[in-house]
């Protein structure tokens, strides 16, 4: 058990947002002061700037850079790079944020220098983002949070939180929300952790996350279990990260036998994106490992009738992955799991295991599973 | 300030729902014993078999009655519908649930008597909670639970739950979750409540929740923040009302300017759907009333330059509404509204408020608003 001292890291990483922003500010005044055209670079984020390294365990950045030069031409999204900077340095000083939404609405008010869409303040976000985070900044430390839901969680955790007005501690305690659950914040930089469990489990459906969470099976498996619900939001992923970073916390993860399961789902947890490479390394969780469903358990736990046959998307899906996806083709585990359900021409929900009884799955299958957690797909 | 024994309901509820399986599965071995061919029958759960009654508040299903009898053709779908039922009564008598993808499944080992698709198990279920609608029993209580996530809350508000294994009461304090936020479960039948809220906020995003959270609108306000995440579920409907109805709460709802927000998101909420009709009686909330984004809000508050021009869908579905929509059609002052926002042309969504400033929402436009209550669409 231990916890760390959130508000001084969340004061450290604020310090340095500022000092970045600032420091890009300062060359691009010199630059105009010394009578020269200033520019600002930004990491190029595209596929062909995309790599897989094993050791590391997701897909990152390369170096490529595209400059942004001061021109009569480039002049309004130059402005507006600089409006935007100022708009995170402003909310990091004021204690407040802003989604990609409200963003967008902010600069209706910037007189020419307005983005007339919200697709030009995105990818102009994405951009300042992907700067940050070559110096180690998230977007949530830019103060960008994302619209999407975090999901729900419950067990052996307490989540130390603070009020936001007062500054007074804040703690919650996971297993004591009934049938309910903890929903997670849009940004969790600024939260610590209590915890005396084993592992955390990830869940794929909410229906799963409500069995498991109304049978306390939390509490006999001394684990903490997280609704994913279907592929995990940015919130979701940086949460399962921090909280197993910081606890050493082996996270297992529980979805659908299929194609979708394994390349959706679970590598966007442990691997990530190529599309948004550059937050990977803030919101993978590299550690994760696959719990089920296996293509083997569905000879193992007989679930063969209660299998679907594979679409022509699931056989495309897994081709695609075989053939392309660059943390599926590192791993001849996953390679010899992706042909096996293929070979097999079935894909098996995690609800299938009903089949044996509404709570087999928290009887036999999870416990059989856990017992041999060395053996899970990496 | 006042609190529902909860756990003496539920149990009241179980009793009515084991008594009516136990007397349509009498009725059908009665008929059998004296050779008689049984029958069920369900009510038609179609759109010709919904009315609308304005006093009333949502859409309904209306005396249209179809009959199963048993016959060589019937004789599956005749023992599927006995099973399901059975199942029901054994949740019931085992204090568990099933989601539909769950139920689907068990039917796995039913032999013969197998679902072999999704759809058909469905459809059956939809006929028994239809049937045990006509008797007042929701799905829930038939232990059927919703697949879909809860909202999450926050707020003046103490949720009283139990611990499912000792049964032992758990006081759930939404004012004090920090960033966080409670997570609504799938079935809220067995809740209790608590609370000096003078109203409820139901909010269309997560954005606009997570701002009203992190600044405490809900503190000053005297208030529960509810998070829809656009059309809200059916466990986020069923708890504002049961919340509403115990302690006589007003609700508001606070979503886009725009015909979805209008006839979807809103619409659902306060009357329902005409695909569900036979439930909309446990959850539509015919109280909430319409706080905003209005066409009148786009004038009255200066946001004419962050608006959308409306797409062909909005002008679709504003055309629909106006021209088949029974809840709009009774009720001149949202006709009036949805032509003000066609001849204005434009949509505005709630974060448009942003151009303002991030917290304008907070500090001018909420307090201006509920100021005015009264004057609030239907």
């Amino acid at each position: 058990m231990n916890e760390r001292n959130s508000e001084a890291q969340s004061g450290e990483a604020d310090k340095k947002t500022i000092a970045l922003i600032e420091s890009i500010a300062a060359q691009v005044r010199a630059d105009i002061e010394a009578g020269k055209l200033p520019d600002l670079k930004f990491p190029v984020r595209a596929l062909d700037n995309v790599t897989y390294d094993k050791a590391r365990g997701y897909l990152e950045l390369g170096d490529a850079e595209k400059q942004r030069t001061l021109t009569v031409t480039t002049a309004k999204s130059f402005a507006q790079t600089l409006r935007l900077m100022a708009t995170s340095r402003a909310m990091v000083e004021h204690n407040d944020f802003a989604t990609k939404r409200e963003v967008y609405y902010i600069s209706k008010n910037w007189g020419d220098c307005r983005f007339d869409q919200q697709a030009e303040s995105d990818a102009t976000m994405d951009d300042i983002e992907a700067m940050a985070s070559k110096h180690g900044l998230s977007r949530e430390q830019l103060r960008f949070y994302p619209e999407s839901h975090g999901g729900s969680v419950a067990g052996r955790l307490t989540v130390i939180d603070r009020n936001p007005a007062t500054g007074a501690t804040i703690e919650i305690d996971c297993a004591n929300l009934g049938t309910g659950a903890y929903s997670i914040p849009r940004s969790v930089e600024h939260l610590g952790f209590r915890t005396d469990a084993r592992f955390v489990l990830a869940i794929e459906t909410g229906g799963m996350f409500q069995r498991l969470n109304n049978h306390r099976f939390w509490e006999t498996a001394r684990c903490i279990i997280v609704e994913m619900g279907g592929v995990p939001t940015r919130a979701t992923r940086r949460f399962i990260r921090v909280l197993s970073d910081m606890h050493k916390l082996p996270v297992y993860c529980f979805v659908d036998c299929d194609p979708y399961g394994f390349t959706n789902i679970y590598r966007t947890l442990k691997a990530g994106s190529g599309n948004a490479a550059h937050v990977n390394r803030f919101l993978c969780v590299p550690q994760a490992r696959f719990l089920g469903v296996t293509p083997q358990d569905i000879v193992d736990f007989g679930l063969e009738d209660a299998t679907h046959p594979l679409s022509a998307t699931d056989i495309k899906r897994a081709q695609d992955a075989l053939d392309g996806d660059p943390f599926i083709m590192a791993h001849p585990q996953w390679i010899a799991a992706i042909k096996q359900l293929l070979a097999m021409g079935v894909r098996a929900e995690q609800q299938a295991l009903a089949k044996w009884g509404l709570n087999y799955v928290i009887s036999e299958y999870l416990p059989k599973k856990l017992a041999n957690a060395s053996g899970f797909l990496p």
